[in-house]
C-alpha cells in the first residue's frame, strides 16, 4: 500500500487492522534526550479509547500501549521507537454476515476494487481503529514541541449537527465526554445524541484546532507549505472532508481590507490568517477548522451491492458511534502534533541563525 | 529549502522567483511515449497568464514555455523533463521602496524570519508567479490523463465576493475571463470587480475541480489517501484557505442517512463523498472546492513594519488582481492533475490486477 | 534517527535493540494477493540465527516471527504488514562492566557523539542483530519475486581469510555452516576458524550474490540506478566495507576490448557487466561482491577509552563470532531482494509496455 | 523515470540529454547566507570539462553555468537554485548512424528495453554528459561544507590500468591533467594513454576520494549510513563498478587485530575503518575508492545487434576519451560532497546538542 508513513523526518508508520492481532508503529525521528515512558502515550489514547463513554461505541478495547524501542533508562536514544497495541476485543464473529457485503459510503467497495481483496472484519485497515497508533505517535511529538519549545496543542468540539459550542472554558473541554468548551451546551449535546440513538442515525461534526506558542519560520515553502502539510495531515482522518486555516471559506465574501492582518512595533492586530502566512508559521497561534461526516454505519436500511453486484438493504446494529466526530478531538491534535514536530526538524535544518532576529518591541 | 518538490513517483520539483532571471521545473516520471510539444502546455499557461484580460494584473509576460529535455522526436522519453520560462516584463525598480517593509498579510515578514534574507522584488520565491510552472506540469499530467485514460479535470469560479456561480455550462466557462459557468451572472461580476478597483479594494474567491471518468482504485492508504494529497495540493496553492472534499463543511449538519451514498447495481446514487471513499477514488466524479482569500495587496493604506520595527502605512499601487480567485482555476486544475497522475502511477506499483472485476452491470 | 526506512515503494522500516524487549518492522508495499504465513520468513530467518553452529556466537534466540498484519486468511491485502520477534536471551548483566567504554572499531563512540546517549548494551541499535528484521522482510520480496517472476536470488562465502571457495554446487551452500559451495574447502574453513578461536582472534570475509531471472528494465537512471541502490543496501549491513557489481575492481586493469559485453542474436556473449547496463538490469544475471571486515569484539586486548576519556584496554570474551560474514549470507540475499522487490513495482510505474519487444531471436 | 533526484534535505534533481538543448538541475536545501557566484561552479566544470586536454574527448563545449535562481544580493535566500548549460556543440549529425544499433556495453539496449523509446544521440540520457550538472551542484556542496565547517574534498587518480599512482603531492594533483599525485608516473600515464589511441582501446581507472575535516556525527543508522549513501552516490556514475571504504576489499584477508582502530586518549591509532563507524563519521578521514571500467566506445570492431535483432559488428569513432576514469575526479568529489552535504542538514535536524562532548584531550 506504501502510504502508511506520513512526515520527513519525523516519519511515522503505522500497521493494523481493526481485528487483527495487534496495531503498532515505528516513530522515526524522534530527537535524543526526551523523557519519555508509555504512561505519556497512554493519557491521549485513553481520551480517543472506544468505550470510554456512553456516546461511542461499546466495543472494549484497553489500548495499552508498549515501548518496544528507543527509550533506553526512560530516555529516547535517538533510534526508531517501536510502539505496540495488542487487540483483545475483536469479536470478529459479528462481522461474518457483511463479509460479501459493500457497506454503503464505507471503503469496502473502493479496497475490494484496488486490491482485489479485503479484510472485511470490522473495516479492516479502513477502520478508524488505525488512528490509535496515530495517537499514540502524536503524543511523543506533543511532549517533545510542549517540553522544548512551550507549544501547546488543543482541540475541541466546534460544532455538532446544528448545536454550534464556543470555546468558552478549556476546562470544561476536558470535563466532558463532548470535548465541549461551552457548558451551556452540555444538554443540547446530550440531547442530539440520544435522538439519534433512537432514531438510529447518526451525525457529523466540526473541530477547531489551536496550536499556540509556534514560533515563527516553521514550514518549507512551496510545497510543503505548514498549512499545505497540515491539510494533508487532517484530511488523512477517517470521515474528514474539509480542511480551513485561519478564517477558512469565510474569507470568499471578505475584502482584502478586511481580510488582512495588520502589523505593528506590538505584532499583529488579527489573526485572519490562522498563523501562517506564504506556508511558513508567522509566530502566531495556529487554527484549523475540521469538517467531519456522519458515519454512514446506522440502523437506518440502505441500498448497496454485494461482490456479485447484487442490491440489497444494508443497516449497521451494534457497537458504532453516533457521532465520530466526538473522538476524533485527539487524532486532531495528534496530527497537528506530527506536522509540527515534523517541521521544526526539518528547520532546525533549513534555517538561517535567527537567534538575535526580532522585529517586535 | 528543499520544500520545492511535489509527487513521488510523478514528481514536480520548481524553481523561480518574480523578478529572477527565469522560472523552471523539472518533471519527472512522465511515462515513455507520449506525445507532447510545447503549445501543448502553452495553452493551459495563456489561461493563468497576467495581463490577460483587464481584471487581471497589468504585468505583461510572454510566458512562453520551452521544453528543454526528455521529449525526442515529438514523444517523451521516459526521462526528466526540464521546463524553462524567461521573465521577461521584470520591472525591479518599480519595488525598490518596499525593500525594508513587510507588507501586511504577505510572506515578507515569515520569510525574513526564517531565512534572515529575502529576494524582496514582487514577492520573489513567494510570489504567485511561481505558479506558472505548476500550470506547466500539471499540463503534461493533464494531457496523459486524458489521452491515456480519459480523465478531465476542468475547475470554474463558483464565487466571487457574495456573487454565487452555479456551473450551467462549460462552454460559457472558456469564453469568459472569470471562468465563470453562469452566463447571467456576468454582469454581477464585472460590476463587483470594477468597485473593487474604484475602492482599491480586493475581494475572496471559491473555485470548483471536477475531475470526471477517474477509474476507481487511485489513492494509497492510511496517510497518502487521495483526498489528503489533494488537499495538500490545493492548499499549497497561494491564497488558498480552504480545502473541501464533496459535501465538504455542509456534512457537519448532515444526518448519516441523509449523506451516505446509497448503491444499486446500477452504480452510486448519489455523490456527497465527491468521489472518494476511504482514501480511494470511487469511479464517480471527483469533486473539492477551495477557498482564496482576498489579495492584501491593495491601495487602501494598513499599518505594519520595517525590518527595523518602526511603524509605518502601507499601500499598493500598480498592477495588482482585484480577484488573484480567478487566476486560481487553471492552477487548480493543474493540482489536481499533478496529483492523479502521482497516484495513477502508484497504483500501477500498488494494485491488484483488477481488469476483471466490475461490480456494476 | 529517521534512516531505519528502506525501499521508495517497497518501503521496510526496522526497529529494535540488540537487548530490548523486541525487534520488528513494517514492510509496506508489497502487492495484494501473495500468499504469505510465518513459515515463509521462518525459514531464512534460522539460516540467520545466531548459536545455530558452533561456528557462530552462542547467543541462544529463538527468533521466532509473528506477522501482525497485512496478511488475510493466508493472503497478503496489500495493506502494511508488521512483523515482530520478541528478544529471549538478553543477558543484559553481560554488558554493564562495558557500560562506560567505547570499545574500538565499534560504533560505541560514534553513536554517542552524535545522540549523546547510547543503549550500551550489546550495541543497541547498532548490534547486527537488528539485521534479523532485513532477512525477515526481505523473505517477503524473495517470495514474492520468485513466484510471480521467477527470479532466484542466492549467495554464499567466495573467501575467509586466505581460503577462497569456488562456487561448484549450490546443493553444498545449503549443507554446511559456511554457505561455501566448495566441499573440498570445508576442512580448510573449519581449521581457519577453530585456529581463529584459539588466538582470540577474527577474520574478514568476501560474500557473492547472485540473481538469476530477472527481466529487463529495473532500475530508475540516474540516481537510483539498479547498481546504485545495490550498493546502497549492501553497503549499509554491518562490517560492510566494499561492494562490487560485475567484474568490480578487476575493470581497473582491464582494455575496453576486454571488459565490454558483446551482443549476437542469440544474446550477450559475457557478463563482465554483472547483469547492469546504464543503471538498468539488462537480463543476464546480476553479481554482486562484499567484503566483510572481521569483528573488532576479539579476546586479543586492544587499546580504547572510556567516556571520561581515559585510556585502558579492551577485550571481549564471551559469545562472538571468529567471522561474521559467514552469517551475512542470508542478509545480503535480504538485502538484494529488497532492492529488486523496489525497482520491480518502480518499473510498473515507470516502464513502456514492453511485452511485445524481445531483440534476441 | 523518477529516479533524477539524489538527497533528502540537499536535493539534486538533473535533467539533460548529450544532445537536446540544455542541461539542468535544481538544488534545493541550500541554507540561506551563502555567497554564491557563478565562477564557484564554473572552477570544477573546467575541471571535468571535455576537450580540457588531449588525453579527453575532443567535444568542444563551454560549459559554461548560469545560476537562474535562489541568489539574491550575491548570497544564497534558502529558496531552491536552478542551473542551465546550454549545449553548444552537438554535431547530431554524426550519430544518425547509430540510431538503430544497440552499443555494446552501453545502456542503448537496456533503455530501449524498459521505455521502448530512446534519444540515440549521444547516448541521449545515459551519457555521462549528465555529469556535468553533477559537478555544478556538487560544488554548491563543497564551497558550503569548506567555508562553514571546513570540510576540504578531494579526489585523485590512483591507478590507470597497470600503472600506479600514489598520492605524494595535492600541489601536483592539480597541475597535470590526469588529476596524478606523484610526478614520476606522468610518463608512464601519457604512454599508456598513447597506446590506447594508436590501438583503438581503452582503460579503467581507479579513483581515490579523500574528505578531510568531517566533524564526528554524520550518518543516520540504520539503512542510511553514511558509507552506504556514499556507496549510492558513487555507484551512481557511469562506468562505476565498485565502491571501497576505508581498506575496503583488503579486509577480507585481515585479523581483527590487524583491522581494528584502537583509540587512545590523543585520538585514533589508525584508520583504516576510512572514517566511518556504524555508519557515522568518527571524526577522522573519509576515505574511498572506486573502480571504473573501460569505456566500451573503441575503434576495436565488436559484436553486437541492431532493433530487429540482426547481428553486426559496432566499432566507434571520433571523439572518446581512451580512460573515462580521469574526468571522474572531479565527479567523484561533487557526489561525495552532496552526499555530506545531505548529512550534515540531517544531523542538524538529528543530533543532540554535543556542543559540550569532546573525548579526546
Amino acid at each position: 500500500m506504501a502510504g502508511n508513513t506520513i512526515g520527513s523526518l519525523f516519519k511515522v508508520t503505522t500497521f493494523g487492522e481493526s481485528h487483527g492481532l495487534a496495531l503498532g508503529c515505528i516513530v522515526d525521528g524522534v530527537p535524543p534526550g526526551l523523557e519519555l515512558c508509555e504512561e505519556d502515550l497512554q493519557k491521549d489514547l485513553d481520551r480517543r479509547k472506544p468505550g470510554s463513554s456512553r456516546y461511542t461505541t461499546q466495543r472494549r478495547e484497553a489500548d495499552e500501549v508498549k515501548i518496544l524501542s528507543g527509550v533506553f533508562e526512560g530516555k529516547t536514544t535517538g533510534t526508531s521507537i517501536g510502539l505496540l497495541i495488542e487487540n483483545t476485543d475483536q469479536r470478529s464473529q459479528d462481522y461474518s454476515r457483511i463479509k460479501d457485503i459493500f457497506r454503503p459510503s464505507h471503503a469496502d467497495y473502493t479496497y475490494q476494487q484496488k486490491y482485489g481483496i479485503r479484510d472485511y472484519r470490522g473495516g479492516g485497515r479502513a477502520s478508524a481503529r488505525e488512528t490509535a497508533m496515530r495517537v499514540a505517535a502524536g503524543s511523543i511529538a506533543k511532549k517533545y514541541l510542549h517540553e522544548k519549545l512551550g507549544i501547546s496543542i488543543r482541540a475541541y468540539l466546534a460544532q455538532m449537527g446544528d448545536v454550534h459550542c464556543e470555546l468558552k472554558d478549556w476546562q470544561q473541554v476536558s470535563q466532558n465526554p463532548f470535548f465541549c468548551g461551552d457548558e451551556s451546551k452540555l444538554e443540547a449535546l446530550d440531547e442530539l445524541l440520544r435522538s439519534l440513538r433512537k432514531a438510529g442515525d447518526s451525525v457529523g461534526a466540526k473541530i477547531t484546532i489551536l496550536a499556540e506558542n509556534v514560533p515563527v519560520g516553521l514550514g518549507e515553502p512551496v510545497f510543503d507549505r505548514l498549512d499545505a502539510d497540515l491539510a494533508h495531515a487532517l484530511m488523512s482522518i477517517n470521515a474528514v472532508k474539509g480542511v480551513e486555516i485561519g478564517d477558512g471559506f469565510a474569507v470568499v465574501n471578505k475584502r482584502g481590507s478586511q481580510n488582512r492582518d495588520e502589523i505593528t512595533a506590538q505584532g499583529f492586530l488579527s489573526n485572519h490568517a490562522g498563523g501562517i502566512l506564504g506556508g511558513i508559521s508567522s509566530g502566531q497561534t495556529i487554527k484549523a477548522n475540521i469538517a467531519l461526516k456522519a458515519t454512514p454505519s446506522i440502523e437506518i436500511a440502505g441500498q448497496s451491492i454485494d461482490i456479485h453486484g447484487n442490491t440489497l438493504e444494508v443497516s449497521t446494529h451494534g457497537r458504532h458511534d453516533p457521532c465520530v466526530g466526538i473522538r476524533a478531538v485527539p487524532i486532531a491534535e495528534a496530527m497537528t502534533a506530527i506536522v509540527l514536530m515534523d517541521h521544526y526538524l526539518r528547520n532546525r535544518a533549513q534555517c538561517a541563525d535567527v537567534n538575535q532576529l526580532n522585529y517586535f518591541k
